[in-house]
């Protein structure tokens, strides 16, 4: 862990409920949250691919976002996806952000067009931040390739951190390419960088990274602190190899409605494994035979806090 | 043309402009918009691709559709593209199409989340429908995967078609493959299709294609409404080749940035050329080439209304 930073350790994008209609569900969200950072969190990243934030409009992030915070989460902990693909959207959900006093926020680059460039990106958070216009920001750039299709060249980074210095802090690495991560880890001491997955948690924290923020955090967030906070015992790697074999095991099946599941699984309230669509709930029998799975290989349960 | 549709001709989705802080320029939008229906368009798709409308927020695209109605555009000319990523914002700004008397709506799938099933995408455009909860909506899907990566197979098409006959009515087919059109033709006639390029116009209209919508609709519509009027009589191939290589030859630079950069230099009005990032202008004398080589080739120029 080198540099100064507000955020480290196990950030979790926090799984959105939804209710019988299909809405927001923010009883159950607020009560996740607080369960994650009891269960090991040291923040939280509402609004990540994970929460199915793409299917979030505005005004219901919004929403969800205060809740949160009145619902007694310190906002300093929070690290809300605002990175919608219009400028204006992205402006205004982010200044909420700020306004509300959230330690940082997480943006994407506009993922609509593809095959923009550089000095077009660029340009996109000079505005961005120039209209936010508040000392107080604090972006993450979240780069995800493999889902949004556009994303933060090396190169980028290091612009953005030049022009930017006390306002692009960091970034999230899910990109699933460790070279990638060391690349921008060698390139940027002092830049606060987070893999997007467990399995390079150790390999990050010996090369400098500020700690993961990982889907798997919603329901093994224990574990992955676990690993965390003995980076640099002689448990590590053994650790560390657990923690890869139940992410390993999670993934075998469709990521967000695989969590849900586990949520709806071990509080035992089925409405937990609503998606939106796009999604879809997995199956009944292919949830249960990953939970079997995960109990019989791992010893996996999900304790309510 | 089999079928009956409201929508038929040539549409174009209407250029965005921006004024100096970046901000819509409602002024030279309307403007720009009853210039085209002056031109030769039939109808008008704001809020398109080549719009930059992914680069426009909720907010702003219910202020520009309200500036075009407000202004004396008849709204059953219009099909604002309402596709967000998010159902809710998409919801909202269907809504208030309908509510304006817009004759359609062009939605994009969402398009965040990659390689989601068919399924997926009817559960989505299920909810999508009963949401608005309209009679009076008529939604055009718009398939354009080369930019969204997610887009329409066949086989959902008529999916949508056979549980929403009243409200699914047709399709903006950007696929830029004419067999996925002909497919498309063949499958569903009275279905009303519009290839997304008039290169594919005369090819469309022999197949029962309703008319074509197209980008350079914005500097060439009279044109392109010419080989849609008289594509049954022996002039048509020749009227065809030459749109055809009129688009070849602006296809050659970047689309959006090229088309601004035709309307600022024929209406001498430089601000007409700005683009929202992540998309930057063209350089001077790119854009200027470009123009020299359409006047000198074909003869090309843009007369104001």
């Amino acid at each position: 862990m080198t540099g100064s930073h507000d955020f480290y350790g196990v950030i979790a994008p926090v799984l959105t409920p939804f209710d019988e209609q299909g809405n927001p569900d923010t009883a159950r969200f607020v009560a996740h949250a607080k369960w994650l950072l009891a269960d090991g969190c040291t923040g939280l990243a509402p609004f990540g691919t994970t929460g199915e934030a793409n299917s979030l409009g505005v005004e219901e992030r919004i929403g969800l976002l205060d809740a949160l915070i009145n619902g007694g989460i310190d906002p300093k902990l929070l690290m809300p996806g605002t990175g919608l693909c219009a400028l204006s959207d992205t402006v205004a959900v982010t200044k909420h952000a700020v306004e509300r006093g959230c330690g940082g926020v997480m943006t994407l680059p506009p993922f609509y067009y593809k095959a923009v460039s550089d000095d077009g990106l660029f340009a996109y958070f000079a505005d961005f931040i120039e209209r936010v216009g508040n000392d107080r920001l604090r972006v993450y750039l979240y780069h995800i390739p493999p889902v949004a299709h556009v994303g933060f060249s090396v190169e980028l980074v290091g612009r953005l951190i030049k022009a930017y210095p006390e306002t692009v802090v960091g970034l999230k690495d899910s990109s699933g390419d460790w070279d990638n991560t060391k690349a921008l880890l060698d390139a940027y001491p002092g830049f606060t960088i987070f893999p997007g997955s467990e399995i390079f948690l150790l390999d990050g924290m010996r090369n400098g990274a500020a700690g993961c923020i990982t889907a798997t955090g919603n329901v093994n967030a224990r574990m992955i602190r676990n690993v965390y906070d003995n980076w640099e015992t002689d448990q590590a790697d053994a650790l560390q190899a657990e923690i890869t074999a139940v992410r390993q095991t999670i993934q075998e099946r469709p990521m967000i409605p695989m969590l849900k599941a586990i949520v709806a699984h071990y509080l035992n309230d089925p409405q937990w494994a609503r998606v939106r669509p796009p999604f879809l709930p997995l199956g009944a029998g292919e949830a249960e035979a990953g939970i079997a799975e995960l109990s019989e290989q791992f010893g996996f349960e999900l304790k309510a806090a």
